[in-house]
């Protein structure tokens, strides 16, 4: 997927949220912005937007001082998801279908994410999600191709999200390698999230390459690349990977919430639906 | 009111939004933002944001290569006003209290903004109208200073809207000075807009010097100045105006609808909400 028009008011805008968040002073956020607005003539609208967002947060990370401003955030963010754990498990296992429902519940957990919004009430999403309507849910074609696959590779997104991933990962019950971000960016999980997050006891967890956030391939390790290559099936996280990977080729299943207008286009669904997309049903 | 960190994704927002309106190329309007980006360190958060706006609209004009591209814009909805005016009297007469009736109707008025948001549906708006609440609704003490005043300066924000402001200005029965803008900019209502709406059987019609989204005083003619100043009770429609009067110490009363969240939170009300705010209310 390419950079919109309307993905550079709201790269303005997740620099200024994200200048809030890491506490910086308005006369200082204002300076980001002039440096940011500055930035937009280099903007090529054929890169997918994460490839961008890596010039937005390299900027906000030099103005902040530190390399990974999310830091706490992400690992808040991790121990809250820890903390509903036992119950989202319990209500799994209880499901009639608990593959069915650790799917939703993976893509719920895409609710977690600072990039496009710095709230969100968890707590709230579950509750909701109960009675939520899906954008579009290729399940069984996912289902079928699990079924058949001896091995998942799993794109994870972000901190937190990745106890949710755990949850989908357990109930896959498939031998799967976890990939994380290189570095930190945003708050995407890197290897220190995944490991916080309990990923090490049920899946390989490698790192992509990548510090963008999302799966830009020309960034990425040739042994991402090799696994890439060879994966039966690929369970993609948020909106990052979306992105950057919708016009790839290859076995792809979306797990995202749609929460922009550019995005959910894209898909063909509603802002704020959950997707569960099959790649290879859809060649846009 | 001053400009905070949120108008300036909202004005790039803004000049998106007004550059597909008015036809320009994806390349013309990546090349606008590129420059309105580099614009940004002369933003002063001290201005009101229609001061600032005025640059972002210049640069839009300058671009699309006409001074007026909203003309077509402003005509529509005019035109579409004028065709809802027979029902709105009627509805407006056959009330139980008119005056009230044609307040909430000339504050509903305020829904049509390109400024804003770059559609509006009126006919819903009117409907849901019936039901919603209102944020804050200083209708008593405006209607005693009303009562008090032997005439009105009302300051008319934009075309379309006129109509509106002329429904509510023939049930006032008071004689009335109508505001316009100097030039064209964005939307807001000209003297040419203003005539259109047949508001010169029921006001005079003056501009105030100004062509900036709103009323920036030292914009303003002499003789504005002198009118504001003596003005028994000033009516003032939308954010525009909102945004560089809410500071000035006089009988103002406000019309609009808070269409953002940073002028909601100023207003203390929720976005979306319609407002009559009386300034001697409010000295903050």
């Amino acid at each position: 997927m390419r950079t919109y028009l309307d993905c550079i008011p709201c790269f303005m805008s997740q620099a200024l949220r994200t200048g809030r968040l890491v506490g910086l002073s308005d006369k200082k956020i204002l300076d980001l912005l002039a440096e940011l607005g500055k930035g937009i003539e280099g903007i090529s609208l054929d890169n997918p937007p994460p490839k961008t967002a890596v010039m937005v947060y390299d900027l906000i990370a030099r103005y902040v001082g530190i390399a990974d401003p999310f830091k706490r955030v992400k690992q808040e963010a991790t121990e809250k998801a820890l903390a509903l754990y036992p119950r989202l498990k319990r209500n799994i296992l209880d499901s009639k279908r608990p593959l069915g429902q650790a799917i939703r519940i993976a893509t719920l957990g895409n609710v977690i994410d600072f990039g496009v919004s710095s709230s969100y009430d968890l707590d709230t999403e579950i509750h909701e999600m109960l009675g939520q309507s899906f954008g579009r849910w290729d399940e069984e074609t996912f289902t079928e191709a699990v079924d058949r696959a001896d091995w998942i590779l799993y794109l994870g997104d972000n901190a937190g999200e990745t106890v949710f991933d755990r949850l989908l990962i357990e109930t896959l019950a498939r031998p799967t390698t976890y990939v994380v971000r290189e570095a930190p960016i945003i708050n995407d999980a890197t290897r220190e999230d995944a490991l916080r997050a309990g990923l090490e006891g049920v899946a390989d967890i490698i790192s992509s390459g990548c510090s963008a956030p999302g799966t830009v391939m020309d960034q990425c390790s040739p042994e991402f690349l090799d696994l890439f290559k060879k994966a039966p099936v690929i369970i993609s996280k948020g909106q990052g990977n979306y992105e950057t990977l919708s016009d790839i080729d290859a076995p792809i299943f979306f797990l995202l919430k749609a929460k922009c207008d550019v995005v959910a286009r894209h898909l063909g669904v509603k802002r704020g639906d959950l997707v569960l997309a099959a790649r290879s049903l859809d060649p846009s």
